[in-house]
């Protein structure tokens, strides 16, 4: 990671950050997520962290082993002395998802303030899904390609007779913004400047780029995984991926049945191997340790 | 106020507030306030103060005294040791402002899981009002009445014909629910659990029943106020109006304009009058001794 | 659970925690836990969430299930629609513990308005433990008990002789209280009411009563969880047993790593007799594929 | 303000920050506040406000006055979208009722973790007060200078010899860190990374830089103030002077009172020589009028 130093400047500035400032990342048909200011990058987590531990932390001094450390045993608190703003435009049903993630600022534009351009999601032919069965808040394969393109047309034209009389009511009416907007579609595109941690960014992310939520929030999580938190804090952003979105975790009542799925000689061969071992891996050979134990 | 109590009961429940759960206050043409659960009331609020103060109090011992205190001195931690559960319905924009309360627990209904009423608020004629000039986010006077009646009919088809075009896709094609609702107008009727402390309560109050509110929240805020709170919270309620909603706030620049405007001999007469005084009245000394000193 | 009602009220008060309000549990040598007040209980937190799936939850209708299905999937916000209020007095070290987790309502008695009372911990013989050195934060086996002894005699001497002083500053010099405290040793007994939404509960609980947790305050989340929260909310209790406390998470190295570890017949097998399961079993045979996949 | 732009940068850094971070600010005797990152401006709240406001702002355009009015009228959202991040050393006594404000990011010293310096905060001799009488939490005059002398004495050699026997534990017997320190006086120093958004440390600011906050509170929220925040964003510095410092608020009641006290000529000439003024000239006629309707 390159850093941009200079002698007037006593704080850090990443320049693979600082290019991609102001940029436009498209997301969905007329979406973008565009990066305005960051605060902190990995060194600053373990600086953090480090103000904890004191004295007592000499022997955990690697940085991204720190960081791995931190990620696996929860301590959280590090992660939020990180801070990133983005300008993010996005549909109104998508909006009001996002925003229920609490731990975050937010200036949204708003429909009493300004007159609202006709700007509105209309999803991809190969998106307009049935309704799954297993997921009850999911979609399933595409509806026959004929119907899906009148279906699109009419959300088409839809939004497109809706936004002419919003036009109308707002300039030959003159009727007050925040009643001529009600009529508007959720999938009227809003969008806000959006102030968060690294913590609770990681934390929308791993609730937002999982297969249970909207496909259309989860295209925006992961252009903000993929092409902002990689390059902003690559260290965190692996750990992130080992420790949570790759993780598997199995209840008590699993754990038993599990127990009795595996080869216990393996397993024994595996926790002599490492017997040694410090760290993570002798965490992993606890975890097993305690599996044979329950055969 | 009347308590409930009885032997199997250690917990106090207060009438009137039994009473109120479960129906639903009407507020707009098809949204509602509904009480469902409280915790706490005035006295819980002084029980809680007085872990703070301890011994140091025997002389605040009056309870309308000292939430007075409480209130007017921004100790603002004793008013969250109440809590309220209300079941609210709403249209979704008005939802939109009111989760931009953050500090609160929230329920909402998901246009993911659930298939959506043919709900939606209908302004009244009277409310269909020409944009603010003074106010950039506010309404004015009345449109003609010929014309609001149009727009309210405009407003009631395209519902009807959006919610026909929404049930359609729905039952006829299985397209996802999580799509179909995509064109649903900002109008459409949401409803919530929603779970905030006293604290934020009034916060939430004094933000949204204040005359830049957008009347409708304002409904809303008002039926809270005015049939809840000041019935679950009396000695709260009143002080809460007098430090709060009745105060009026004048910035440093004003006190010094405000100085200058003052009966000098009218003001003096008061403060000697008062010389002796204890608590709140001391304190109005105190700010006109102030202005005196400016002049 | 038996449930109270009565015909003046329409609230559900839950017996077994009507009885055990005002009741100090007793915690280390002179704390406790008290419980105050509840809103809620596991009925409130199906409630909710049926507010969220609406009509489109017909097959998850057993309550139980539904909790467990809400703890699994990291559905958060219907435990945030259950409150309790504790009295609890703890030490001041193990306060600054405590008053880390942010999202709680707190009012902590006030060295500034108050005299505080000679109350310190003086930990057990048994508690006087060497430094752990695998546990940085931790502590390992007893030290000799002649030095244990004499560690606990000079704690309580130096407690008391810094009480006596402070009582001295405070009555003989007329030393402001907020002053004459500054002395006093961090295992000063102090106290708060507590007031906190299950969820956040859960998750103090599981940081808490974690093994790398200081063993005074993992005494305390013990305490809350086995004899509060266990009476409060039993599925809930159960499920975060279940999901939570008892479940062990595997890191995606990890995962590659015990794929190698599995007996595949076995899991064949296993994946087949349970090919036709729903909910829990058939998320259980995924992760099973998943591993077989890798191997 | 000058502002530091370099081409391989697209973020803008403040000069007079730049050159403040990393310099400890002495506070107390042995503490200080080190600024060590910060994000955004003066000018990024008047960005993050101009996202909301979109097209209908074009009459508010002057940046302070935009800030201005948003310090007014509550608009608190935008003052969240600065972020800054100190290193603060403070005794544990104040620290306690520093974490009291929830809404920020914290990595503290670990007493677990860490050895613990001999350092404690040593109150100078003038700061040796009586209890006041009239603020319950405060105190008042000097005590004998004779007197004050030896309670400062006292507290050197209380400290010096609890931190005796703390090494003692320490080194010699090897007592877990954790419980060595629970005999450390609460004026033991400790220290912190704190992380804020800038309307959370104005608030900060406005509760423990006011009279009846404990003056060693005051002094770090003061230096904060000036030396930082009246740097780092010099408009919402003076916004917050004039709206919220130096403001001054009367209730309901205190309000019709105080209608009694002016002088209803001038007023009235006040009100008449203003008629046309727009933004806080008119509000503060409208204040003046409805004062004038009351008498």
């Amino acid at each position: 990671m390159i850093k941009i130093m200079s002698d007037a400047m006593k704080s850090v500035r990443i320049a693979a950050m600082e290019e991609l400032i102001g940029t436009e990342i498209k997301v969905l048909d007329k979406g973008f997520v565009r990066l305005i200011d960051y605060m902190g990058d990995d060194a600053a987590i373990v600086q953090a962290a480090r103000v904890s531990y004191g004295a007592g932390t000499k022997t955990v001094n690697e940085d991204a082993g720190l960081i791995n450390y931190l990620m696996r045993h929860r301590h959280t608190s590090p992660f939020e002395m990180c801070e990133i703003k983005l300008h993010v435009k996005m549909p109104i049903f998508i909006a009001r998802q996002w925003l229920r993630h609490r731990t975050a600022n937010v200036n949204e534009l708003s429909g009493r303030y300004s007159v609202i351009n006709n700007e509105s999601y209309l999803p991809e032919i190969e998106e307009l899904c049935v309704q799954s069965k297993g997921n009850k808040q999911g979609r399933d394969v595409q509806i026959a390609e004929e119907r899906a393109k009148q279906i699109q047309q009419y959300m088409q034209d839809h939004a497109n007779e809706t936004f002419e009389q919003y036009d109308n009511m707002i300039n030959n009416d003159n009727l007050a913004r925040e009643l001529s907007r009600i009529t508007l579609p959720q999938s009227t595109y809003t969008e806000m400047y959006w102030k968060i941690d690294l913590h609770n960014l990681l934390h929308f992310i791993s609730l937002r780029n999982k297969p249970n939520a909207q496909k259309e929030i989860r295209d925006f999580a992961d252009v903000i995984a993929e092409q902002i938190v990689k390059i902003w804090v690559p260290h965190s952003y692996n750990a992130f991926m080992n420790y949570k979105m790759n993780a598997v975790t199995f209840s008590g009542v699993e754990m038993a049945e599990l127990s009795q799925l595996l080869d216990k000689e393996k397993i024994s061969a595996f926790i002599e191997a490492n017997s040694k071992a410090k760290g993570e891996l002798r965490e992993m050979c606890e975890k097993l340790q305690a599996m044979l134990n329950k055969q």
